[in-house]
């Protein structure tokens, strides 16, 4: 069985079990404060254009999330969301749980737009602010979304400053932010992303490390006490230098941003056959996962072979699928899978 | 001015002030466990027809939602509510900080239908329950809704059959209960409530009293450890007694409901008048909040001698108002307020 | 039976309830933003000789010291109090289900002294703030203590500096503040405690209102938002003019202070015959809490006619019991009590 | 500078990383429902005798702490715990901060007794249960503490029979778990502590693992829904399969008890050789963590070559160190600070 059906299936990068395993007795103090993590918070300041950024290391995505925004919110502050947002459907709650309310935006391809925050912000501050609904303090996008879309620059700006005028906080999720920067569509860099969000993260987990998000703070308001926070929410690993490692082997030689553009070539190849065959593509995903929809029959034939993601059905003959590439995806298993596509859809 | 905006404007119902100002200097025990709270829950137990239901008492509306709520679940479960539900919107996100997820249904009713809700559980459940979602566990709905509408007896029973398929409670926020129940639409009694819930609350502060709102707790399941969960949550009132005295005032010789009649017929009187004008409901609220829809011109008009709730712009030459009515209406009120939509609207 | 085992057995000073009675059919708005409110938070800053703080009104005590610390720390900040304390022994876990640890002082008289509190601060950030605890970001004593005693100016003014010196808000729970202020040792006034803490409470519920606590915040840092606090834990009473016109009412005339003077001359004397007849005072309390062993065969007997709180057992033969006096405490039932004391006693 | 301060100073054990290595490329489902943690908690079951308890592994001791604890306890029920317990000293107030009271028993040895934990449940629940006070609904422990010292077996069943009678439950931190069962003084097997707690973790990243602890829950009332508060608390590892390889690295060929034999050698070299020159054991810890008071001369010029963990001060002349050994500790180290003992203490 060949899976595609999500970008954690493998370990990690044969370079960092390397460095894992070269650094393995040296001995270090603990909880992020060694030579490894500072190493790799100076390759990600430094890949940022900023020197004056924050970096935390964190273990995963869902913790990185709540860490962030409950250390960013007072008790009756919520976050604003996408409805589709990773924080509001597959978190287990974990930001209510810490306290703070989801405000949703509906969205159909994961993004949110200037128009729709400004409305949720403008009423709620329209007379000073309604203290008897929770107040929006911050926004949250993911880059990419959960739906493999992106913002462009300009709409990203949009966002920062729209959120700038209100005093929220942008935080912007990036569990998959290589795929995205390195996607065709793409005209963000990682400074203009320290520019224009007050906190953000950079996915490992999904991009070549065993596990690990580095977590970048640009405003100054959110810099204080946030050691507190990854310790509060069990994200203070005891042996930090294994974050330290990975993040200082790929902000090394480029390695991030290439094994992310090896997900995007490999993405492109079945994005292209698919295409061929006039195969409807429920989001125009940009990024590493595909989402189209197939006949059923053709479904079921891949599948003996291939793992996807079922992600409902389209209607009485055809189902929704997602096809996801990463760092690790092998050549030889995209070429089978389009010559079976080939084979399956002709 | 005369304030239509809300059903709170008032103090309480005289009888209320009489009996606290004739039980004022007896000495009583503190925290609910008094003889008036023992005998308002006697009464309250009859006019329920259970002599197995808890009751508890509690101050306001928000304080009651998020115990109830906070009692029955667990911290990975949230509560399933129509997204115009007061604890979605106006109780600034409590329910989520005491740590519970608010799971929503689109909703121009403010009602939540048995296959909407059949859809989360079903789903969610699927493959025996999905980890990565907020559990939903409790359903929770409002009768009369935030828009004033009401659940037929048919429906509350399909939406408590279809909660004890899956495990999950049936909440009933009754802030307004005594008015739905006196509507002419209605045809629940208080018994069937408390047959076709889990738990409920019947409302005081919007029906006759200073404050105050009784819990009534069917489910054995959630009788435990109840009044743990008040006092963490700060509705214990010292002078339980004062909950206690309201409530047996409330509920001897059917003053509860009668008062209740009272703002419905003054309901109907204004609902009538204004349908003579062919105005547009914008909800059909059989209760005593009524949604129209008039011309800017005539608002501004009335609004020099009334007092209502805006809700928002209807369109370029309308905006759309609420008008209550209470157990405090004065009939000369409604009365002047006719001649002057009359006046008006001519 | 007499009563004697708290200080909130009764209903309200009389005065309340007429003012009550007289303004019931008023129609205002909610939440405490009508007329009363206002003018009583005049009334409140006029007694603190103040204009500069925010005052506000809450229900009960507990909601109240949840709301205050709640509202003032982040989610990694706790709580320095007494073991003793309020909020430690007797809210169910209310500050904690809020999300903050209370960071105790062990204390036989319930006051915490300045160089203990002083150890946890210098400890806490002997390096700058050790991540690995909760950080203690706040003071909370109460005056009275739970065992009657009281804080000296200079005691108060220490503990205010030494809070200033890190950074820490001091808050002082009032419940009883009135006994507190009104007690022969006391030396503060309200504006010293308006001066030397950030915020604090001038407690209703136990001296003279039905319920009630006002809240009195100086430190600009905890005004903004704070209705939002308020609203998300359930303290926003929807007519909140019952607060309002109470404490218009408490502190017109000098209400408060003239009848927690009365609850003073009560203790007083119960204290003097006690203390005649060589009595063990267990705490040494100058307010209207009077802590005593006595041999249990006498408690036996006096509770024929008395309700006392048992406070525990002292040696096989005495047991310690809890006296109070009240704003409502009756003269001749002190009388009588005094008699009984002597005959008992004797 | 040769590390002895803690017992997290290395990366993992070398048949670790080699299996992370050899496992690296294949292609896994996520979360933790992976072949090698289905094998690892077999692993598991089979060294606990027991065939029906659940195994679920997670990230680290903090995350794995507060997880139990908020997965076990209703929102007002809290957990008693020695004041030096980890979760009430070292967590950042996670527990309270997932809204659960720490219910402390003062401790000089880091250890809890039988007569105090039930003079905590036999008050709380003397009249059915106190209202006004968290319940005490568990009992945590740790085994080693963290003062190095462990329970005998009949400690332990004392414990939770205590604990089974006031329906309470049993959790045991077994972080340094290892290290306890291969300590000399030691009477219980881990059949043992899983038939008499509720639930308990085998602690990997102080023993052996580059992070991960293993929950072993015994009591039925605790199985169902733990993924969820895995995922809430931000402890399910997309990769769950790291997790899976260490512990069945672990559990296979007994390693994990060899490893911490290993521990336990060089730890006696090193106390045997500090009895020798009568040194002040200030607890008399018989596992990896020896706690000794040192003249500060003698400290400082260790402190050039080797690395404790500063515990305080003792007096004028001395003060107290903690120091560490683990399963990476080297012979040659031991050997090393064993010459330089007896040549700056001689």
């Amino acid at each position: 069985m060949i899976y595609f059906n999500c970008d954690y299936t493998e370990g990690a990068h044969p370079s960092i079990l390397e460095k894992l395993a070269e650094t393995n007795m040296e001995q270090t103090i603990g909880y992020g404060m060694d030579e490894h993590c500072k190493h790799a918070a100076e390759l990600i300041k430094k890949a940022c254009g900023r020197e004056d950024v924050d970096v935390h290391f964190l273990v995963g995505g869902t913790q990185t999330n709540v860490t962030v925004i409950d250390a960013a919110l007072r008790a009756h502050q919520g976050v604003i969301c996408a409805g589709s947002g990773h924080i509001n459907v597959h978190e287990t709650g974990a930001v209510e749980a810490s306290g703070h309310k989801c405000i949703t935006i509906p969205s159909e391809d994961g993004k949110v737009y200037e128009p729709q925050v400004r409305e949720i912000l403008a009423n709620h501050f329209a007379n000073g602010g309604d203290e008897h609904m929770a107040q929006p303090k911050m926004l949250y996008i993911s880059n990419p979304t959960e739906w493999g879309t992106i913002y462009q620059k300009e709409e990203l700006i949009a966002l920062y400053e729209l959120c700038q005028e209100y005093g929220a906080y942008l935080f912007l999720d990036g569990a998959r932010l290589g795929y995205g920067l390195m996607c065709k569509e793409n005209d963000l860099t990682l400074e203009d992303i320290a520019q224009y969000t007050d906190v953000f993260y950079i996915g490992g987990t999904k991009v070549g490390a065993l596990f690990g998000e580095a977590v970048v703070i640009s405003n100054p308001a959110l810099k204080p006490d946030f050691r507190y926070a990854i310790k509060q929410h069990g994200g203070m690993l005891a042996k930090g230098r294994l974050l330290g490692v990975q993040f200082e082997t790929l902000f090394t030689d480029n390695l991030y941003f290439e094994i992310a553009k090896h997900a995007m070539d490999m993405a492109e190849r079945i994005s292209d056959k698919l295409a061929e065959y006039g195969v409807e593509f429920t989001v125009a995903s940009p990024t590493n996962q595909i989402f189209v929809s197939l006949p059923k029959t053709a479904i079921t034939e891949l599948s003996q072979k291939y793992k996807f993601e079922p992600m409902g059905t389209k209607d009485e003959t055809h189902d929704i699928i997602r096809i996801c590439t990463s760092w690790a995806t092998k050549e030889e298993n995209v070429t089978a899978l389009l010559a079976d596509i080939e084979r399956v859809l002709s």
